[in-house]
């Protein structure tokens, strides 16, 4: 069994000079470390001659796979495939299948085609050509001093298509895998280092080769155990991971890694039951969160995000003495809001939420960072006071974490 | 004047398994990028011995300034400070500011120090201590071979401040930096190869310090112009963003580097108007787009998400017989919904999306893509229909940057 490492390399000015948030490189991290394919390293280069070529060369000399991201585009700034053909010794010759494709895809758009377009077809002839489903540009698979090399496209949707269909099951068949496997668990409401503290005698208690690690986020910390599993070891990872859930029971969100959203919609789908929301500060991101899942409309009838106060008043009808009396962001509103979405919307469960995320619109009474969450069903309400320190966007998160965990606790207590 | 280049160190298992999308080497790419220093590599590393080691042997041999993230926590997977102890050949000493800082946090929330909370404070005697006033762990300064080291939270809030506070400012006094311009513009409604082919003449015309960069993305595709300014040479980079300007003036939703929803919040601050959104298939995501900008109460006034077709009826007072007749995901509707929203929130603008984002839902008459958007005022109204081609998260995309575009439309003729 061998143990089989990659290096990703994202190929890009837009990377170095933080226009775009890299995604490629992690979604490739995980697909290839759910087949048992460490990946060692991860850079990010731009789109530099010499650069990159470096690159290729360095990356070579410590790992098994190199998969190459970025750089096929139709226009100049993309020099990926020029810089191959000459690395690995080729000739651009076009490839037949990856020209219908493309002819394909301009008729579809009722296009023409320019010449930009027929050279997308176009790849050493040292490689073999990977057909691209969702783009024009093909992608390319070299072999070298047994090393596998693979360029792919850097738009995401194309180059994800093509690690399934086409990377994973071939590195699947040409090598015998070694499991790495991860077990991972969220908690809301203890702090990194108290977490520690708790359950230190368990982590020191782990062979070594399992590891723990701590991932914190707003007001959240994942737990993960990682198992590096070796030829004829017996894999000892849930039986961990069931001692360290017993540790925490309390404060443990889900036991799997999917988001909190995602473990919320589980247990409507489990339970059978819809959901809404009456959102002022997050100003719809709770019904984002449970709306990006697939399948939401089982679960989730919809929200009113009520920004403006008359908003609160004329479609969420919370009564204008309470909201003159104690003013929107209070307790008072929020349960107003959370009882009577279940009445506009007929659903089961709510959520609802109001406060202040900045940098503006503070007070000394409300500081930037005040928000009340309430969660409800028909007879019961949960309501909570949070003051974060953080700035907007990492207030809103903490925001939509907590609510989530509230609402987890409600649903949790009255089952 | 220098040329400084940077390389970016980010450490931690979970960015290379991809369960976190490394958004730090992002945003201090961008930070240094801003005052002058251009990033030439950025590398993620697991946390290993090893490889953080070699990473920062190999890194300093090719920039001046390494930016190191993450493994700074309280627990025993964060190994960055005595790997760095070690590395700048120094011993651990308690910074009694660090210590301060750390006791003021937990006096805060009233909870007890841990023995791995003390431990905190300490940092190698041969560092410059850089306070932490958002997070318990403090960063660090080395200097040596005459190349700048900084260690800092992965934490992103933790990082952010401390590079705004004490590394960007710290820069700037010591090297005279040579600029780096960037001028970017964002277009919607032609695809990156015929974008190319009308602007072809025009790059070619472009001076040698001046690149332009497609990125592409859901259905959008951003340009950017980046000019290297040398010693004495005038900046070229305005006349030339002038000029690509007025090559595609009918395709430009903005000429800054911003995203559409900002462009749309400019442009509705500017003409002190107003806006709301009824979203189906969307489900929020267009009023969190609006409202995860800060000051948005200033035009954004709400929303109603109308995921279940009884909310579309009973909340959105779409009729009954439309709903019947022409379906959910229809021109009918959708005109219908964005008009009652101008009413229910008494605002200038709307945006109303109908539409089978996928995987599910589908039908051979409606496939998966399926989206009709309308934006409205008082006297207007546009509608169009999507048929996108991408996964749900993309589809998504797509549909909320064209519903912007759509209304960046309505707003222009109305004006």
């Amino acid at each position: 069994m061998n143990h089989i490492s990659a290096s990703v390399i994202t190929i890009g000015d837009e990377l170095l000079i933080g226009q775009v948030i890299d995604t490629n490189s992690a979604w490739v991290g995980k697909a290839l470390n759910n087949i048992g394919v460490w990946v060692k390293h991860r850079i990010a280069v731009g789109d530099k001659w010499d650069d990159i070529w470096n690159a290729l060369e360095e990356e070579q000399k410590i790992a098994d796979i190199i998969i190459i991201t970025g750089g096929l585009g139709p226009t100049a700034d993309d020099i990926t495939k020029p810089l191959l053909n000459k690395y690995f010794k080729g000739n651009l010759v076009t490839d037949e299948a990856a020209l219908q494709n493309v002819q394909q895809i301009f008729s579809r758009y009722n296009r023409p085609m320019l010449e930009s377009n027929y050279k997308q077809a176009e790849v050493p002839d040292t490689c073999t050509v990977i057909q691209n489903a969702r783009g024009t540009a093909p992608g390319m698979q070299f072999e070298q001093d047994g090393k596998l090399f693979y360029s792919l496209p850097g738009v995401p949707y194309e180059m994800q298509g093509m690690m399934e269909t086409y990377i994973l099951p071939e590195l699947k068949k040409r090598f015998t895998l070694s499991p790495i496997l991860h077990r991972t668990m969220t908690t809301c409401g203890l702090g990194e280092s108290f977490l520690a503290e708790r359950i230190k005698d368990f982590e020191s208690s782990l062979p070594q080769n399992i590891k723990l690690a701590y991932l914190p986020g707003a007001t959240i910390v994942r737990l993960r155990l990682t198992e590096q599993l070796y030829e004829n070891n017996q894999s000892k990872i849930d039986a961990y991971f069931m001692q360290l859930q017993r540790l925490i029971p309390e404060i443990i969100i889900t036991n799997k890694d999917i988001s909190i959203a995602e473990a919320i919609a589980e247990l409507l789908l489990q339970k059978n039951k819809t959901i809404a929301t009456a959102e002022s500060c997050t100003g719809g991101y709770i019904a984002h969160l449970l709306t990006a899942i697939p399948g939401a409309s089982k679960y989730f009838y919809g929200s009113v995000v009520s920004y403006d106060n008359t908003i609160k008043e004329n479609v969420l009808n919370v009564k204008k003495e309470t909201l003159e009396k104690y003013s929107a962001v209070s307790e008072e509103v929020v349960i107003e809001m959370a009882n009577n979405i279940l009445d506009i919307m007929h659903v089961d469960y709510s959520i609802a939420v109001s406060g202040i995320l900045g940098p503006e619109g503070g007070t000394a009474e409300k500081p930037v960072g005040t928000v009340w969450v309430a969660v409800a069903n028909k007879s019961a309400i949960k309501t909570q006071k949070f003051s974060f320190r953080y700035n907007r966007e990492k207030n809103m998160e903490a925001t939509a974490n907590n609510a989530f965990n509230l609402l987890h606790l409600l649903i949790k207590e009255v089952s």
